[in-house]
C-alpha cells in the first residue's frame, strides 16, 4: 500500500483550489470536492457555486469559503482569483456541459489549471478551440473521466500494453442505468432536468455515460477506433435527447467492438463493465465490483486479479489505498484523477515535467469523446451508416 | 415438483425412436439420446450413426441396436423402418447441418416425426422447402433450440407475456465462446473441422450460437425483428467462416437491441446471457447459472427467482424435476425439449391435438433462423447496412 | 468428454433394477429412477413402491411395471425376485429411514445388490448389524450420499490427495436450508411429516442433511474425525426433532474445522458448501454453483476450475457428460452415483473387481454417518462436550 | 444523497485532531487520517506519531505538522495540547493494543476526546478501568470498529430492529483471512511481528477480527451474547497467539449461532460475513461486496437491497455519499465512526447532546469485545466448557 508516501505528503504546500458550480443540490460537486480532499493534495478556498447569488453565497458559507472569495460568475473570478497573491492555482468545473468550455477557457487564459467534469463540450468545434487554446498555454488539463482512475483498469490497461492479452481483437463496452426510465424530467428532478435539456447537455446517454464507456475501452485497449456504425433512440415520450445508444465499433488495428448506453434499463444502476479479447486472453471488469479484474489465459483458469492482491501490479498499486479484501469504490477512483493532476500541478510549481508514471485524462480524451459523440449522432442520423471519427 | 405425473407417466408405451448421424466421437448425437431417455418417453431402436458401415455398426453395438436396425443410409433407414411394424416413430437427426433437411424430408416423406438440431438448414430457402413440405404431412417436427427448454427462460417468457415488464424497448443477447480462438480446426480436432467447413456447416458462429440466441431473445419478449445491421468477421487466418458477429437489431414494435456472437472471446465457455428490458421492468437470465432469473421491477429492488422457489410459476414447474437449490442443467433444459415433443407425438398417437401448454420450438424458428443468418451475411456485406428479415 | 465410451456403452444388457418405496407422491424416489435412466445402465423392471397395496399398484401401472412385478410388500419382493429367471439385480431403496436397514437386509440376503438412501439407519447399532452382514455377502451396497458424485466435488478431492493443498488445516461445511422455519408438519405436508418424526427419520437436520455435509467434508478432505462438539436446537415450537445444529470439529491430523446444517435458515434453498484449506492452499466450492471450484494457491490468484474446463482432471473428466460452460446439476451429480456402482455390479457379474478409479459411498459412508450423528446427539445431551466418534 | 449537507458542513469550524501512533510505515494510521479527512470534519494537527524521536519528526514533517506539535511522547502531548489555546480538541489512537488504554487515559484526563482503535485493551480488567474513567469525565470516546459503520449494515440493523425478520433464531459471523499462513512474523514483516507478540496485541485473530465480527454481529441483531464455546489453534509452529478461532455461541434470547475467525485459510483477503436468520427472514452481507444487502423474507424471493437503492432505508442514507450503482467501500464506512463522532463531538461543543441517531462504537463495545476475548480464552483452556461472557 502506498498511502502514505504518496497521499499525505505534500510537497509545498496544498494546492489551492477553487470550483465553479457545485452549489447546493448539485451530486458532483460535493463527489469533486471529496475527491480532491481525499489524499490532501487540495485546499478548497473559492467558487462560483452557482450563478444566483444567493444559492452561491449559502453554499458557499455552508462550505467555510471566506465571503471574499465567494463568486458569482466564473470570469469575475477567474480574473479576481489570479489577481490574489493567494489566488487559486487550480479550479474544478463541474456545471453543466454547456459552461465547461467557457469556463475552463476563462480560468486558463488566467493561467489557472483546469480539471473539468465531462463531456468536455457541446461540440467537437468547442472542443477543438479548447484544445488549441491549452497548446498555447502552459497549465494543466485535466478531464474527470474517473473509470480511468480506478486501479483495476489501470492494472487491465498495463496488462494489455504489456501483450498478456496477445493482439486485441473484441472490445465489449456497455453503461446500462435505469434511473431516466421514465420521464423524471417533467417532475423537475433537477439532475434529470439539465441532462435531458441538450442547449446544457449536448446530448442524452451517449455524452453522459457513452463517453464514459468510450474513453474507458480505449485507455484499457489502447486502441483507436477507426468508423462506427449507431442507433441511437429516445424511448421517453417527449425526451428531448437519446436515452439508449447502441453503436458498433471498428478499430485501427483491425479490432472490433459494440458499445451500449442506455438510461432505461431497469434493474441496472451504474452498470458500467468492460471487456478485451485477444489472441491470448481476455479481460472483465465491471464497475460495480471494481476491485475485482477477471483474467483468463486462453486455455488456463480463469483468474481472479484483486486489488492490492497477488496478481496485481505497481501500476494499480500507486493508485491504491488499502489492503486487498478491503473494498475501494467510486470515490476513491475519482480522487486517483485528482492526485494524479496533483502530482502533475506540483511538477509546475517546480517547472518540471511529472514523473512518467502520472496518468490522467486530458484535453485529447476530451475531444476524442466529442469526435464519438458527433459520430454517433452522424452515423444515427444516416440510418447507421458507418461513421469515421 | 412435477416430475412423476410428467416423466414416468407413459401412454401407450414409450416412442421409438431412431437418428440419423451421432455415431462415436460425436457429441450432439449423445446429448440427445441423454437427453431422450430422461424422462422415459423414448426408447432408442434404430440409427444411420455414420455415413461409414463400419462406424456405423460398431456405435449402434455399443449402443445396444439389433443389428438389423443399424443403417449407413438414412434414406434406406427412412424406408426400411417405415415398413416395419415396429419401426420408429420419430427419428432425431443430429448430423452436420448440410444433412439436415434432406434427412428430415426423407422420414417426413415416410410419416415419421423429426426432431432435428440447429440450425435448421444451409439457406433460407431450403428451410422453406421443408416448411412446404411440413404443411402437407401430419408428422410433428421439432427443433432443438434447447436454451428455450430452460425453465427460467419459460419463467421469462411468461412474465413478459403477462405485461409484468411493460412494454419492451430493449433486447440484450449476447453468445460468446473461445473454443475457436486458435484455429484448431487445422488440427483434425472434429467438431471444429466440420463446423469451420462452410459446405457442411453453412456458415460459423452465426449459424452455431448465434441462432440460439437470436431465437431466444425472440422466445422470451415474444417480439419480431424487423431489421438489422450486421458486421460479421473471420478473425482467425485462413478460417472460412465467421467466428464473431456483432449484430444491431429493430423489432417491429419500435424496441431495440444488440446480438453478439463470438467463438473467440478467451474466458467464455458457453456465455449466453439474455436481458429483456421494458418500460416496468428487466430481466437478466445467463446459461451458465440457468436456475436463476434476475428480475426488477422498475423503482423496486432486485429480485432472486430460483427455478422451483418462490416467484416461479407454473410454466417454469412443469419443466422442473428437482426442488430449489438443487440445481438443474444443460441436459434438463435439452430434455425438456424432448419431453414437450414427446407430448405431441402422444396426442397424434390419439389422433388429439397436444395440450396447449405444449412448447417447443419447431418449422418456424427453424426458417425465422435462417431469415437472421441471411439477414446478417446480406447485411454484413452491404457494410452494415440495415436489412429486413 | 466422455460420455459416450461410458454411459451409453451396456456390457451384457441394463441392470434390471427394483425399488422400495418411492410411490406417488414421493420426491427422492423419482431422482432415484431419473438418475438410474440417466446413462442407460438400468431398466427399471419391479418395486415394492408403497405399503399400501393400491398405492403400490397406481404408482407400478404409471410407471410402466408388469402387473406380477409390483408388490406391497419389500420382503415378499425380495422373495419372489430372487426366485425368478429374470429377477432384479439391484434395488433401490428410498423409503423413510426406519425401513432402510431392514429392506437392505431382505435383499442383501437375496443376494441383490443394494443402493440405499441415506442416512443409512436409526442408530449406529443398527447400521453396524449391516456392515456384518455385507462382510459376509457378495454384493455391492451403495449409500446415495450424492453429493459426492459431482465433478467438482472430485477434482477437490483429487487436488488435495494429490498435496495441492499441503496439509490440511480447516474445514468448514455448512447445510442451511428454510423449508422448516415454521411447522409445516402439522399441515400433513408429507415431506416434513416423516422427516420430523423421529421414529421414522431418527433425528432432524443432523441425518437429513448433516450427514451429507459431514460425508462430503470428509470425502474431500480425506481426513478422519477424532472429536465433536455439538450444539443441537429445536427452534420450531413443538417439533420433535432438531431443525439447527452447530458443530465443532477436531480431526485426528489436527485439523479443525465447522459444520453448521439447518433447516430454519431463510433464503437458504440448499445451501450446501464446504471449504478447505491447508498449508498450501485453499477450495471452496458451492452446490447450487456446482460446476465451479475455486482453489487459490496460497499467495497467487484465485482460480475458477470449471467442470471440464481447465484444470479439471481425468477424476472429474469421467464423470462429466458435457462440455464446460452447459451446466451439470444435482441429477447428474446423483446419476454419476449410480453409474459408478453400475460398474461394479457389471464387474461383479463377471466376476472382477471393479476398475479402481470406481467410486461411491458405501456401508463405511453409512457407519460413519450413525456414528457422527450419535457423536452429536450424545455431545449435545452433554451440553457440547467434546466427544470422540 | 446527502453528501452535502453532511459532510462539507461545518459548524464552528474543523474538529483540531491529534493522532498518537501512525508514523511512517503504519498501515492504520494512514487510514484513520483519511477517514477523518473525507467529510471534512477534522483538521490534522498534532501528533506522536512515534516513540523513536526521529521516526516521529520524519513523519510529522512528512504529513505537515508544526514543529512544536511533533511530539514523541504521548503523555508529554497530552498535557501541551491541553495547555495551548488551539490545542487539540480530540485525538486518534492507533498503536498497538498495549497503548490503547493508557493513551486513552492521558488524553480523557486533560479532557480531549479519544478515538481509539480496536480490540481496546489488553485485558477486561484493563477495559474496565477506562471505563470507570470515561464515566467521571465529560469527553467522546468512539471506538473504530469501523465495520458497523458501512451503510447496509445499518440497513440490516435497522430492518432487524423494525422487526422484519421476526424473532432472530441465528447469527452466523465469520471473518476468515489468509495473510499469516506462513510465520511471517519472523521475517520481519511489522503488521505480523507486533500482532502475534501476546505483550504488544494481548492475542491473535481473537482480538484483531474476532471481536470485529462480534461486534457487528451484535450491532446488527441487537443480541446479547450468553455464553460460548471455544476452540482456539495456534497452527503455525512457532507462532505465540492464536491464528484460527471456532467459537458456538448462545445469546440470550435463546437464538444460537457460530462464528469463526482465521488468519490461515488461503483465498480470503478480508471475508467478514455476516448473516443473520429470524422466524420472519434472512439477512447476508460481505465486507467485500459491502454496498449489498440479500433479504429473504421468509417465502418469497431473495432481494437484493443496494446502498442508495429501493428499500434502503433512511439510516442507511445518512451515512451514505454517492448514488446505488457506485460502490463506496472501506474507507467511507471507516469515515462514518469518524463523522458520527464528529457530530457527538460538535454537540458539546455547545453543550447538547448529539442527535439521536448518531451511532458510533463506543466504550461498551470495547468492554464487550474484551469479555469476549476472555471468555473465548478461558473456554478454550477449559476445552471447549460453555463460559458466560
Amino acid at each position: 500500500m502506498a498511502i502514505e508516501g504518496r497521499s499525505d505528503a505534500k510537497q509545498g504546500g496544498r494546492i489551492r483550489l477553487g470550483m465553479v458550480g457545485g452549489g447546493q443540490g448539485a451530486f458532483i460537486g460535493a463527489v469533486h470536492r471529496l475527491a480532491a480532499r481525499m489524499d490532501d493534495q487540495y485546499e478548497f478556498v473559492a467558487g462560483a457555486l452557482s450563478s444566483s447569488p444567493e444559492r452561491s453565497r449559502a453554499s458557499g458559507a455552508e462550505l467555510g469559503l471566506a465571503p471574499d472569495r465567494i463568486y458569482t460568475d466564473y470570469r469575475e473570478m477567474a480574473k479576481a482569483e489570479a489577481n490574489r497573491k493567494d489566488g487559486i492555482e487550480a479550479v474544478a468545473i463541474v456545471t453543466p456541459n454547456n459552461i465547461h468550455v467557457p469556463a475552463a477557457k476563462a480560468f486558463i487564459e488566467a493561467g489557472i489549471h483546469v480539471i473539468c467534469d465531462k463531456p468536455l463540450a457541446l461540440s467537437l468545434k468547442e472542443a477543438k478551440s479548447l484544445e488549441t487554446l491549452l497548446k498555447k498555454k502552459n497549465v494543466v488539463f485535466a478531464l474527470t473521466h474517473n473509470y480511468s482512475g480506478y486501479p483495476m483498469i489501470r492494472q487491465a490497461r498495463e496488462m494489455v500494453a504489456k501483450g498478456e492479452l496477445g493482439q486485441i481483437r473484441l472490445v465489449q463496452a456497455e453503461y446500462p442505468q435505469d434511473w431516466l426510465t421514465e420521464d423524471i424530467e417533467k417532475s423537475g428532478q433537477k439532475q434529470a432536468a439539465w441532462r435531458t435539456d441538450p442547449k446544457q447537455s449536448g446530448g442524452g446517454a451517449i455524452g453522459d455515460i457513452g463517453t464514459h464507456a468510450y474513453q474507458l475501452a480505449c485507455f484499457v485497449s489502447g486502441l483507436t477506433l477507426d468508423e462506427l456504425a449507431a442507433d441511437m433512440t429516445s424511448f421517453v415520450k417527449g425526451r428531448k435527447v437519446d436515452d439508449n445508444v447502441n453503436v458498433m465499433l471498428r478499430f485501427k488495428n483491425g479490432a472490433r467492438g459494440m458499445l451500449w448506453a442506455s438510461q432505461v434499463a431497469p434493474g441496472n444502476e451504474n452498470g458500467l463493465r468492460l471487456r478485451v479479447y485477444g489472441t491470448k486472453g481476455g479481460l472483465d471488469w465491471t464497475q460495480a465490483d471494481p476491485n475485482y479484474l477477471w483474467f483468463t489465459p486462453f486455455g488456463q483458469e480463469k483468474r481472479l486479479i484483486t486489488r492490492g492482491g497477488a496478481g496485481s501490479g505497481a501500476t494499480a498499486g500507486r493508485v491504491t489505498r488499502v489492503p486487498p479484501g478491503h473494498p475501494e469504490g467510486y470515490l476513491e477512483g475519482f480522487a486517483n484523477i485528482y492526485t494524479e493532476a496533483a502530482r502533475a500541478i506540483i511538477a509546475r510549481r517546480a517547472g518540471k515535467k511529472p514523473d512518467k508514471d502520472v496518468n490522467f485524462p486530458g484535453i485529447e480524451d476530451g475531444v476524442a469523446g466529442m469526435a464519438f459523440i458527433e459520430g454517433c449522432k452522424k452515423s444515427s442520423a444516416r440510418n447507421g451508416k458507418w461513421t469515421k471519427v
